[in-house]
């Protein structure tokens, strides 16, 4: 195994291979905690309550699950062995249901143990199968996200001001991140850029995650509430408007994390570009168009109470909280991802890229 | 004086008129505490903090600040009277610089006492002068909301889903609200209205105030992220957007809530009218349009720190905080006023309302 885990890395396996070590992201950026991840109903919780977030990395999350549970299972009896892995990697699944990377690790995994169990590996050598194949998974992350922030520093000029929304930096995947590559790469070869991010309701990824990740970094950086995205375009102060994504349909409609679709909008009025940054794995190719997205629903508290010492809404009150939406394409400006950059018309420019496989 | 005082109005004079009583709509909706208002530096702390706010309020506000303070001066001098309350009130006006109202009110309550001395009233006979105002400015208040609120209602149908940004509720105004009282005199008629409430951040009024309000009245509401305006459009909830305003240029531009703006623009885009409410005080026919009004900047604690338990942003980050923007007039539906329902061209219909004073 060449991948040599950092501090930083939001995720990563112990050195016994019995469990993962996540940094919690819910307690972030107050402080930096360690948890670790052992059973499958921890797994199911990680991801469901956001300590492990981020489209990739709950991707290179779910390639760890898989032998940190062979691990854990008792039985040398292959069936039984792969029924427990399938039951418990499906719970894990059902976590989320928007982001296409947890399904396509929990998949690949999947896979890669009846590949095996078929052609008679012992329970033991799927584990070490499934272990190699995770931190395969890790490194093609890291791989990935260098390949899609270079491809997205393209696209910049030095001073640009650039909008984001919620978190795609390295917290939300290995290393330099998909939305924030661009930025935390332009900033070590000397790129001086004005970021502005969205604080990103109800949980704040924007002001905790990637304002915690910008300061670290050094960039220019500036907290917005979202309702402010307006303003700052029409004052100027925006170049370019980077975004991460969750899923890609095969038509381009981008499904991010909600309000995604607004600031692109909003973008288009202001005739500013709206980039969306991904590896190729958010490419959906089962899914024709964004209405065949399902949009994950959160409970209301989220908006209510969380990260307030008492309610700023009451008691009685309603709320509607989905997590994400879905950004047609005809507002994007580009998809940028490790196999390259895609422009419209989407439909083709996507299928382009898996053609050329 | 025909107008009685309800424990619900948001600002009231005390018995003894020495002071103001004003809902301190900070701590809204955990807790409904009045606090007595009776020196300028109070006066200007209420406005400046939040304790008072709404345009229309702030107005209200003003005009009781007059009499209030006229009673407290010592002299029987007519010039050193003068001369103190046009300290004391122009301290107050320079506390908050978008809405128009505040200054509307100063001015009158200023020519009313000036015209008096000219006349050589007595600073007794004046101080009973500017009281007899303020209730005239009150009463007109709530006059002028009911108008509003009929014009407005004239433009809904029952069932409608409608969007709102901020507060401008009876809480905001006087009684009905502006741009919430169609919502609430539809409601007192019998309309089944479905209400979505931006939370309006940084300080919530949407979340805090407008739900608030609606609860009580029983209206079908719910609250979202400010980052879900476009969502539940895109979903076909909404049919119409209602919002109040702070100051309306001459040429339609209208100053309101920060987010207000991008609210008219993600209107737009998906096709459902956008209704400004406010009174026609609210025009300032001496501001030719939106790039004249001067936006409020106000500081980033209220974005890392206000309503949280511990900050959500990392120490060393930077904010940006304008309190509000400015809508340009051709994202504006139609101007509901007192003095009836303007359409675009708005420098042509907004002409013709001063005309026909």
């Amino acid at each position: 195994m060449s991948l040599v885990y950092r501090e930083s890395d939001p995720v990563r396996l112990s050195d016994d291979r019995r469990s993962i070590i996540a940094i919690d992201q819910r307690k972030l950026p107050g402080e930096v905690i360690y948890i670790n991840i052992s059973t499958a109903d921890q797994m199911f919780d990680a991801i469901y309550t956001l300590a492990v977030r981020g489209a990739p990395c709950i991707g290179v999350f779910a390639g760890y699950c898989a032998p940190v549970l062979a691990a854990s299972y008792k039985t040398t009896d292959t069936g039984e062995f792969l029924t427990k892995l399938r039951d418990d990697l499906n719970h894990i699944d059902s976590s989320r249901p928007t982001a296409v990377n947890l399904s396509w690790a929990v998949k690949r995994q999947l896979a890669l143990a009846e590949g095996c169990a078929e052609r008679g590996s012992s329970t033991g050598e799927i584990t070490e199968a499934l272990y190699e194949e995770a931190v395969r998974i890790h490194e093609e992350d890291i791989d990935m996200c260098l390949k899609i922030s270079e491809a997205g520093l393209s696209l910049l000029k030095d001073g640009d001001g650039i909008l984001t929304h919620c978190n795609a930096g390295a917290l939300a995947t290995s290393r330099y991140g998909t939305g924030l590559g661009p930025i935390l790469l332009g900033r070590e070869r000397g790129y001086d850029f004005h970021v502005y991010s969205d604080e990103t309701r109800p949980l704040l990824q924007g002001a905790r995650l990637t304002a915690y990740e910008l300061v670290n970094a050094g960039v220019d950086e500036t907290v917005i509430c979202d309702d402010m995205a307006a303003q700052v375009m029409k004052e100027g102060r925006i170049q370019a408007v980077l975004t991460g994504c969750d899923r890609i349909a095969a038509n381009g409609d981008v499904a991010n994390k909600i309000g995604t679709m607004q600031v692109a909008i909003l973008a288009r009025y202001y005739g500013i570009p709206f980039y969306v940054l991904g590896p190729y794995s958010t490419i959906d190719y089962a899914t024709p168009n964004g209405d065949q997205i399902k949009i994950e629903q959160r409970p209301g508290e989220e908006i209510r109470d969380m990260w307030y010492s008492k309610s700023m809404a009451p008691m009685g009150a309603s709320f509607y909280n989905p997590a994400f939406d879905v950004t047609d394409n005809s507002l994007i400006t580009a998809i940028i991802t490790d196999k390259g950059i895609l422009r419209p018309p989407y439909t083709e420019s996507i299928k382009g890229i898996q053609a050329g496989e």
